[in-house]
């Protein structure tokens, strides 16, 4: 059994990692995240809209480049990002639709600290275009998975996963809007878990702790 | 865009095909399954507990030898099978844990018209032992699924799920309970959708044609 890394007392400095929007990016600073308190926005797309949201929240914001690499990063300035956020006293990174595979330096340091969110009840649907998968596959329910990051694709230990119903009538727009909501509920409550020190991860199964 | 069978008018007399217990023949034939109505059930065991509750349900139950292999059936008796269905005039196959996969004669004469219940969210965990697949992986909820059956294994298109969630403290003794609890309700009304004959195959997706 492996003690996940939130720490049972003061603040959890939390780096987040995106690449547009930021929705939930948002979701984690106004959510209730217990310990947990957003403390850095890191982007690997100057034109990203959740740069202008960090501002407007007084959120630590900047855009550092990911490489070369259209769809991961360049190992050495994988390792500048750890060198920032360690700078920083980040002790949890989440990942919010950030379009770029981790290459190891962000996994070698945040090992069991780093979280992505994914907008399918997994294992169904890893990867891109989730929700069309879903809808193509035809399944009646879907959701959002929050885990914990490894080195494979949508594959880690699964922290919380809530589930929307899937209509007839949905398309793509619908489908992910009504995800969405579910996904601003799930992050928060997630980061809230780990930092309250509590989760165990025993094989793939993340547990809650009880007792005092 | 396909009709499914299911007859708007009438009754739909349904076969239900098991091997074990019968806790889904059961649920077929107390729960509400519109104009569909259990008339008969065909085992491959002799000595299935599903018997008796046939015979106590007063539902016609016979015993068919499905051939010398262990997880399919000989094709010519399978062909048997189909031949005592037609002559019942069975409209609806369901498939309620039977342990062996079709080869053929019987999704050649019902087509669109065999439905199977699998106790998992497909396309998650498809064949066997699904809630140990469930707990291994660390699904935090999970559920059943009753799909049309195609020549896959858990592959046809989906027309009910139900969700459940998984406890920490969960086996896959307890967890197979809470989903069964769900198997019973979805299965009727899979059923009963089928045979209002409002369901509507597009593409993988299965729709309810709604209107007059």
């Amino acid at each position: 059994m492996t003690i996940a890394s939130g720490s049972a007392e003061g603040t959890v400095r939390i780096a987040v990692l995106a690449s547009g929007r930021g929705s939930n990016f948002e979701a984690l600073c106004s959510g209730d995240t217990g310990r947990g308190r957003v403390a850095l926005l890191i982007t690997d797309n100057p034109g990203a809209q959740v740069l202008k949201k960090a501002e407007r929240l007084g959120v630590e914001a900047v855009y550092m480049t990911p490489g070369r690499y259209r769809t991961r990063f360049g190992i050495e300035e994988e390792g500048e990002w750890v060198s920032f956020m360690r700078s920083r006293g980040v002790g949890l990174v989440c990942l919010a639709g950030l379009m770029r595979i981790l290459k190891g330096p962000i996994l070698e340091e945040y090992g069991g600290r780093v979280m992505n969110i994914h907008p399918s009840l997994l294992p169904s649907f890893p990867g891109l275009d989730a929700q069309d998968q879903a809808l193509r596959y035809g399944v009646k329910v879907s959701g959002c998975t929050v885990h914990y990051a490894d080195d494979g694709v949508d594959t880690g230990p699964v922290i919380v996963q809530r589930v929307v119903p899937v209509m007839d009538y949905d398309d793509v727009e619908s489908l992910s809007a009504r995800i969405l909501e579910q996904e601003h509920l799930a992050y928060p409550e997630a980061v809230r878990l780990h930092c309250s020190g509590r989760l165990a991860v025993r094989g793939r199964r993340v547990e809650t702790c009880t007792g005092s």
